[in-house]
């Protein structure tokens, strides 16, 4: 297929900004944010504005058997959004409106492209709470959201965006609009396709409008931070904490290396002597009795340091820090592998020591920052890009965290998805039978295999 | 296919005890608690004891090609069990081990026969509630409850079924054994085909063991009932509860035909003379003090009388009222029908008087008991079997009421199921699209179509 015929015929039902065919910008379209992932060339990029831009994009990439990568905010750290070679960008960040949010009914319904944390001030505004926040939350789009099935920092109380998708318009394949899932609060009319969708990774249709289940705004929240002389006492400090009944709205960790990165990026005075930081937080509606309760299980199980927020202002700086755990660590060296395994949380301890012995192994900086109450670990490589054994060590260190993952009974992803990084390791987590299934499935939705080729497996 | 080659082929992987082929006992598996649905005669029924049992069923049967229906007790309201001439039955009540409960991991691993108020009080036992409580919750089974997605009182705070199954091994149509999902809390490796199997109504493959989420046991809750004038005050009430930002455990409404059935069999002395009983209650560390506040809103909304329970008995006791309302229902005349409508909050009102109308219409007992805060009606059409023309009053009512849900923006059912009751209404509710794709998902799985043919589509 040449160039210009895919140009041209795209042009035929896209108004003139929507659609880029500079090289040099299309370049810019190529890539997420992950490393070690190959990125093709784009034959087109287009940026819809409505369905029927979508669907006419898909109509011509069906007929033209072309390709087709759909994109947010590329803040995916799997490789998910990158280019094929050759391939139709869609980019849905123009699709950005809010178009309803409903108190009553306790739902929004927005387009693909609004920015998580634009979506959350809004509903805020009407005494509502989008739980769902991604440290990336400032960039990321509620549509690479859906595509990732994303967690984030409130996920141990109030889980990830998968329980917050309740309908989803979508364009297939082949350009049909599919209206899947609904309004209300429950529904089990027919199989649960929406769900389906939710984490797909772009790879069986492109989500145009998206109904989201809201909850009513919490008491804001309030943390502490404690540091203990060891990851495996702050993990059994976790352990407890969860195995006792309490519903902390955030309970994440922070190793030494962290730390260090993030004063060192942002000069907030944490703490860099000790192992493990960890931080938890309430918003219940009195949260400084509940974080009472919490520190003294910490220092039960060797807390050195408990130290509580004295106000909102407080907490949201210790909230910041852990959001910016992942940029920090980014700059330790020129490049990271972040690594993103989840495993029951009574393994959390052994996948935290195990890690640092794999550090230790391939001699590599390894920080880790945890979504502690989930089990939810990020070890983060830091390695030179331009040191070609330092890179292979950081691969290999990479895989070998997964291994450990398996081995402890969790997932190689626990939210940043699949994409080109991890396909291999798909395969491992779920075995023949699963692979099978998951490849009838793609067929089911995607026949030709046009949608996100080569991602996921 | 003779019956006793099935039976005999069936026999070399079963114990004795395990098969049954006496024709009146097979006749007391042949359909679930639904009216208006076709039974058939099954050709052989098993009760599997082990995962390698239910495997040994369906090689047999796909290599015979003969259908297989999975059951649980039996409670279900569609159909959705219902037999077909000729087939297999599995009826997995005998596979009702405990296997695990852990308190750190907030899991519980079941086989799929353990009935729903076993599981719920033996994890009671270690501090951990299990929510999904459908009032059938003594009789009915996890597996029913994953194949139908079941709901029930503490939804409207605590989510459905879906929220709570974390992962399943599912013995699949042709005999082999998929692993799905996760022990962890998180996870997005690969396409979400564990939530596809919940609400799949045995059509996908029959569960042989569950991972299910489970939570710390909140506070004993306190209930209240508020008598209202109109049901649409009630309802205006709800919407009020649920926009001020409350997070009621229990949100129920009963009108005044249920009230009445309800005393009729239990003589629980429940006001007669009101339009619509609210039922509300909080598991919150104060329950007395945000009961009051709500009990503000309902007076506030015309609520005649706002009854606070003094205790936690006394609110057992109204709950125990709502759950009895179908079974005190189907007591009015000699059949029921029970709609399942499920409508965005807003339209509750709507759809309750809309209701109303349709029974005066056809001048029928139709009693309405609501998981009101979720927006769950379920209009329980009262008929004489025995009269032809009544029963199809109740069929035209009974249907008429579903076009009145999908009207509103609503849904056909929001925890019964489709079954064999509501086939044609899945395909006015999904269109086209949605039904070609769902039947592409079924072919996925099975697709020799020998997984509970005629049931969804
Ligand atoms: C600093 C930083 C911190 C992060 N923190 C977290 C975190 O705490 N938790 C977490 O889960 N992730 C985190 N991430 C990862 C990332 O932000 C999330 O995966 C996010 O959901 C991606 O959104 P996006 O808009 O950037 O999507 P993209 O990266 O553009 O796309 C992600 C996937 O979704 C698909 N997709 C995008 N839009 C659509 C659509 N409309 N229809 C169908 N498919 C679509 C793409 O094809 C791709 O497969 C972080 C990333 C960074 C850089
Ligand atoms: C008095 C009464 C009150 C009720 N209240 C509620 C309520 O509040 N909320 C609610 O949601 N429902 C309610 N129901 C409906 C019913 O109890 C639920 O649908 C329940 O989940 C059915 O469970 P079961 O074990 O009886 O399943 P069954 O009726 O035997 O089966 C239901 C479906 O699941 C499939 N299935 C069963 N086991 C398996 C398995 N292991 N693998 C694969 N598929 C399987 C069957 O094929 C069938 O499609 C009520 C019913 C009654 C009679």
């Amino acid at each position: 297929m040449p160039l210009d015929d895919l140009q041209a015929r795209l042009r035929t039902g896209l108004p003139d900004d929507a659609l880029i065919t500079d090289t040099d910008v299309m370049a810019s379209y190529a890539h997420d944010m992950a490393s070690f992932c190959a990125a093709g060339t784009p034959a087109a990029v287009v940026l819809p504005r409505t369905v029927e831009q979508v669907q006419h994009v898909m109509r011509t990439a069906t007929e033209l058997r072309v390709p087709v990568v759909p994109q947010g905010a590329r803040t995916g750290l799997s490789g998910a959004a990158n280019a094929t070679d050759g391939c139709i960008v869609v980019s849905l960040t123009k699709m950005d409106r809010i178009l309803d949010i409903s108190p009553v009914d306790r739902i929004a319904v927005v387009e693909p492209g609004v920015i998580n944390a634009v979506l959350s001030r809004a509903v805020a505004e009407q005494g509502l709470y989008y739980p769902p926040d991604p440290s990336s939350w400032e960039m990321c789009t509620i549509g690479g959201n859906i595509g990732t099935a994303s967690g984030g920092l409130c996920c141990v109380k109030y889980g990830v965006t998968a329980e917050y998708v309740l309908g989803l318009d979508v364009v297939l394949a082949d350009g049909r609009l599919l209206r899947t899932g609904r309004r209300t609060a429950k529904g089990v009319a027919g199989y649960d396709l929406t769900r389906l969708f939710v984490g797909s990774e772009g790879s069986l249709g492109i989500v145009v409008q998206a109904v989201l289940a809201l909850k009513p705004t919490p008491p804001v929240q309030l943390a502490l931070a404690a540091e203990f002389p060891s990851a495996s006492a702050a993990c059994e400090a976790v352990c407890a904490i969860m195995e006792r009944g309490y519903a902390p709205s955030l309970l994440e960790l922070m190793d030494r290396t962290t730390l260090r990165a993030v004063n060192a990026m942002a000069h907030m005075g944490l703490p860099e002597t000790t192992e493990a930081l960890l931080l938890a937080a309430f918003d219940t509606p009195d949260p400084a009795a509940d974080l009472a309760a919490l520190g003294a299980v910490c220092t039960e199980f060797g807390a050195t340091e408990v130290v509580p927020a004295d106000d909102a202002a407080e907490s949201e700086l210790l909230l910041k820090a852990r959001r910016l755990s992942l940029t920090a660590l980014e700059a330790v060296k020129t490049a990271t592998m972040i690594d993103d395994v989840c495993v029951p949380r009574s393994q959390l301890a052994a996948m935290i020591d195990g890690t640092a012995a794999i550090a230790e192994k391939y001699d590599l900086v390894i920080g880790v920052c945890a979504h502690a109450g989930d089990g939810n670990t990020h070890p983060v490589v830091c390695f030179d890009a331009a040191d070609p054994d330092e890179s292979r060590r950081a691969r290999e260190s990479f895989d070998e965290i997964m291994a450990l993952g398996l081995e402890l009974g969790g997932t190689i992803t626990g939210e940043h998805g699949v994409g080109i990084l991890k396909k291999d390791w798909l395969a491992r987590e779920l075995g023949p039978v699963g692979m099978e299934l998951q490849r009838s499935v793609k067929a089911a939705f995607d026949p030709l295999g046009l949608l996100n080729p080569g991602k996921l497996f």
